[in-house]
C-alpha cells in the first residue's frame, strides 16, 4: 500500500465549490405499489425515466425498432440531465479517425485498458458489450447531427488515442442533437415530471410508474401524481447520485457538502434507490470517482477540466512544496486524484498542485483564453515569475523541467512511465500557461446490477425483474473501482440502445 | 498505486475449498407487506432475527432492561450463527489484562488504528461508540462464563496488544455462554425459523415479521409462515453474505464458488436485502474482506487461521519464488491479503507463500500439534529440508533469515517496518514449523447504514425507519475498506446491546 492510501488521502479541501444539492429538500417519499385495481391515468408503450445520453438513445432506438408511443420523463425543467454538462468525450475502438491517424486499436484493447483501471472488479462482459457497440452509438450521434473536433485525444489510462470530443467540448453537443432527433421522430417528452415509484403487477412485473407532474426541483410544491401504464416496460436512465450529499457521505464521510462536484443538481439518485426497494442489487456504491482534472478556483466542471484533459499529455504536474512532478499526468483518474490529494504543505493542509504547459501548445485549446480571462489559469513569461506566483522552489523546478524535457526528447518518462507519444516535440518552455488542480466528485461507479440485456437482477430470485430495464450511470459494477474518462458516453448510449432492443423483443 | 493493485491481484486460486453455500437453493421470495388487517399469529415484545454475538447480546441486554418477552429467531438448526465458528478474538482498550501487562491503550488509540485500516472511509462516530463500550461487552461475556487465554495478542494493524481470545480459540467460547445465559433469564429461542419479510404499519413503522417455521436450510420444504407482532420493535442481527456466491460475485467477479470462505453456510444475506427493500441505505458492499491468515490446504477457517494469527508477530512470511519476505506480517488484513495474492510463479499462477516460525515459539499454541497432525503444517529440522520441500531458493532464504534475525535483535524491521515488540528474543531458528498462506473470503464490511443508536436510516427521508434496529455484520460502513482483526466481536456485541437499549427506550 502506498502512502496516499492512508487516512490523509481522502481529505478534500473544504470550501472549494459547494455541492449544488447541499440544501436539498428531502425528496418526496417514493413507494412502489401493487397495481391491482389501480386507476390508470394514461397508457403508453415505453416509459423512459431520465433524458441524458441513456434515455435519449433508448428512445431513438425503440422508435427505430417500431415503437409508436415512447415517452421520456425528466424531473428538471430542462432536458439532457447531467449528460448535457459533461465533457462531451466519446471513446470508441476502430473509428474512422483512428484509421486516418493509423491508431492500432480494438475492442479487446479498449476492454483491457478499462479492466486495468477497474482494478480487478470491473464487469468484463458488460465492458465488452459496450466496446463492441460503441461505433454504432457514435454513428447514432453523427446521424443526429453531433459534430466532433477533427482530432483524437488520448485520455488518462487509455493505451491509445481513441477519444472523440464534441466541437462544443461539452455533452450538450450530443444531447441536443439526440433530443431534436427524438422530437423529429415523434418521441413524447415531459419535463418537470418526477418519478415517484413503480406500479407492480403479478409475479413482480413492473407494469407502470407513478409520475408527479408540474414538479419543481428543490421546492415543496408537488403537482398531481399520475398512474402511467407502460405496456412494454420501463427503462430507468436516472443517472448517478453525486449531488446527494447524504448518500455520498454514507459511502465516504469525507465527501461533505463543501467538496466540489461537477454534476448537474438533479443527480440525486432517487431512481436507483427505488430500484433497490424493488429488489435490485446494489453494486460498488462505495466507489465514487473524483475528477483529477478539476480546478479549485472555479465551481463545477468549469473551464479548467476540459483545458487540462486536453493538455495533460504534453504538460507537467508539479507539487508546489517540492517543485517536482508527483504523478504520471495520463494515469487513470483514481491514481491521479489520489496523488493530487497527497499534495499538502508541512501542516498537512491541501496544497493544490499546478499543471504547467507551454503556452504555444496550450493555446490550441479553445478554453485557454477563457481560463486566463476568468483568472482560473495564468500566463507567465518566465519560470521565475511562475515560481514566485505559486511559491514553488525555483531550483528544483528548473531541474524538473530540464529532466522532463529530456523525456520529451527520448520518448521515455523515467520518473512515472508516462506514455510520451502525444508529447512528441512539445518541450516545456516559456511562456507558460498554468492551472491549479484538485479533485471534484464526478461519477458514481456504483448503482444497480444489470446484465448485457440491460435487465435488472432481483437479489432474492437471481432472475431479472420483469418489465424493468436500466441504463447509464444508475447502473453499477461495469467499470469497477475507477472508470476511464470518455467511457461513460459510450456506456450510456450502448446500454440505452440495448434496453430499447430488449424491451422491443420482450 | 503499487503493482498489487493491478488486475492480477484479485485472482484467487480456484479449487481451494468450495464455498459451502455454492449449491444453495434460491431463498424463498421474501416480501414485506403492509400490516393493515393482517391476522397476527403471535404477539411478542422484542423480535431478534439471528443468534450470533449481536442477537444474543441484544437479548440479554433487553431482558436486563426489563423486557419480559424477548424472542430470538434463528434460521439454522443450531444457534450461534457464523459467530460460533469465528476465531473468538475480542479487542478492547483499557482491559484488566492490559493493565497487568502495562500496555498503554485508550479508546482513541483503538479508534485511530481502525481509522487507518479503514483508509479514510470508516465511520469514526460508530468506531468510537463501539470502542467506548467494548469493556462492558467483554464484561457481559465474562459474566456469562466465557473464559479467555491468560495472555493478550497483538493482531495485524493494532498498535498495541489489546486482543483477548477464548480458551477454545473460537467464537463458540462466547456464543455458548451467552446462549445459556439467554435461556437462564428466560429469553425465548426458536431455531429453523426463517425471516420472510417485515410487516409494516402506519408511517412505514416496522410492527412485525413474517417467520417461516420448520425451515430446513438449502432444502425445498417450507413450513408454515406466521405473522408475529413485535410490540417494541425488531432487531436485525442476521450477519454477512460471504456465503452468497451470486451476491459476492456481484461485488467482485473473482469471488467465485471456487474461492475459499471461512463463513458458516447460513451467511447468505437475505435479512440485509430485505432491509434494502424497505429503504435502508447500502454502504460499502464492495468491500469484502479476505483473511490473510488462512491456508489453502484445508477448508474454511480450519486450524491454520488461529495458528498463524498467534504466530505472525514472531514469524517470517516468505515468497517461495524469491526466498524473501514480501510483507509486514502484522500489517492490516487487506494489506497482507493483497500482498499474498501477488505471490505468483513465472506464469502468474498462484504460489501460496509460507509462514516460517521457530518450532519452540509456535508450539505454545494449541493448534500447532493439530496443523502438523492433519498435514496442513509441517515441521522441519533443517533449513535445507524446508527449502527443498517448498522449492525455495536456499541462499536468499538463508540470507533473509539472517537479516530478519538482525531485526529481532535491534527491534527495528528495516524491510517492512513491522512492530518487533512481540518478536523480542524470538529468533527464527531450527527446527521450524511452516504453514502455507492464501486469503479466503472472511467478512463483509458492507451492509445497511446505522447510527450510534443502531437505528436504520431510510434512503429517501434520511430519518430512521421506525421500529427497526440492526446490529453486527449486517450493518455496513463502520470499518471502511478493511476491518481490523478482533474488532468484529466488540462491534457485534456493543451494537446488539445498543439496539436493545434503543428499543427499550422507544
Amino acid at each position: 500500500m502506498s502512502n496516499v492510501d492512508l487516512l490523509g488521502r481522502r481529505k478534500f479541501i473544504a470550501g472549494l465549490g459547494v455541492a449544488a444539492g447541499a440544501a436539498m429538500v428531502a425528496p418526496a417519499m417514493a413507494v412502489s405499489e401493487k397495481a391491482d385495481g389501480v386507476k390508470w391515468d394514461k397508457e403508453v408503450e415505453v416509459v423512459i425515466i431520465g433524458s441524458g445520453f441513456a434515455g435519449l438513445a433508448a428512445a431513438i432506438e425503440a422508435t427505430k425498432l417500431g415503437a409508436k408511443d415512447v415517452h421520456i420523463f425528466e424531473k428538471m425543467s430542462y432536458f439532457g440531465g447531467n449528460s448535457a454538462i459533461n465533457g462531451g468525450l466519446f471513446a470508441a475502438p476502430g473509428t474512422p479517425m483512428q484509421k486516418k491517424e493509423n491508431v492500432d486499436d480494438s475492442v479487446e484493447r479498449m476492454v483491457n485498458d478499462q479492466l486495468a483501471s477497474g482494478r480487478g472488479i470491473a464487469d468484463e462482459g458488460l465492458l465488452r458489450h459496450v466496446a463492441s457497440h460503441a461505433l454504432e452509438a457514435l454513428q447514432m450521434t453523427l446521424d443526429a447531427g453531433s459534430e466532433y473536433h477533427p482530432y483524437l485525444q488520448q485520455l488518462g489510462g487509455h493505451s491509445v488515442a481513441r477519444t472523440y470530443q464534441t466541437t462544443v467540448s461539452c455533452g450538450a453537443g450530443i444531447t441536443q442533437p439526440l433530443y431534436k432527433e427524438c422530437k423529429r421522430i415523434g418521441v413524447n417528452t415531459h419535463n418537470r415530471s418526477k418519478f415517484e415509484g413503480f406500479l407492480v403487477g403479478k409475479d413482480g412485473k413492473v407494469v407502470g410508474v407513478k409520475m408527479r407532474t408540474n414538479y419543481h426541483f428543490n421546492e415543496d410544491q408537488p403537482g398531481e401524481v399520475l398512474n402511467i401504464r407502460a405496456k412494454k416496460g420501463v427503462i430507468m436512465a436516472t443517472g448517478g447520485f453525486g449531488q446527494n450529499v447524504d448518500l455520498r457521505m454514507a459511502q465516504d464521510p469525507t465527501l461533505t457538502a463543501e467538496v466540489g462536484c461537477t454534476n448537474a443538481p438533479g443527480a440525486t439518485g432517487e431512481g436507483m434507490f427505488e430500484m433497490f426497494r424493488l429488489g435490485a442489487i446494489p453494486v460498488h456504491l462505495a466507489h465514487i470517482q473524483s475528477g483529477p482534472w478539476a480546478s479549485p478556483d472555479e465551481g463545477g466542471f468549469g473551464y479548467v477540466s476540459n483545458y487540462s484533459i486536453y493538455n495533460f499529455p504534453h504538460s507537467m504536474a508539479v507539487n508546489r512544496l517540492t517543485g517536482k512532478r508527483f504523478m504520471n499526468e495520463i494515469a487513470d483518474r483514481k491514481t491521479r486524484a489520489d496523488a493530487e490529494l497527497s499534495c499538502r504543505n508541512e501542516k498537512g493542509e491541501a496544497l493544490p498542485p499546478i499543471l504547467i504547459t507551454s503556452y504555444k501548445d496550450s493555446k490550441k485549446h479553445p478554453n485557454t483564453k477563457k481560463v486566463i480571462k476568468y483568472n482560473v489559469g495564468w500566463k507567465f513569461d518566465t519560470i521565475e515569475e511562475l515560481a514566485k506566483h505559486f511559491d514553488v522552489p525555483l531550483k528544483p523546478l528548473k531541474a524538473q523541467i530540464e529532466e522532463y524535457n529530456s523525456y520529451v526528447k527520448s520518448g521515455e518518462d523515467k520518473q512515472f512511465g508516462k506514455n510520451m507519444t502525444k508529447a512528441k516535440d512539445k518541450y516545456i518552455e516559456a511562456p507558460f500557461t498554468v492551472v491549479r488542480l484538485w479533485p471534484k466528485v464526478h461519477y458514481c461507479q456504483g448503482g444497480v446490477q444489470v446484465n448485457v440485456k440491460a435487465e435488472v437482477k432481483d437479489s432474492f430470485t437471481g432472475k431479472s425483474i420483469p418489465g424493468l430495464y436500466a441504463a447509464g450511470e444508475v447502473c453499477g459494477g461495469i467499470h469497477g473501482v475507477s472508470r476511464l474518462g470518455s467511457c461513460s458516453i459510450p456506456e450510456c448510449m450502448v446500454m440505452g440502445m440495448t434496453a430499447a432492443r430488449s424491451i422491443m423483443k420482450a
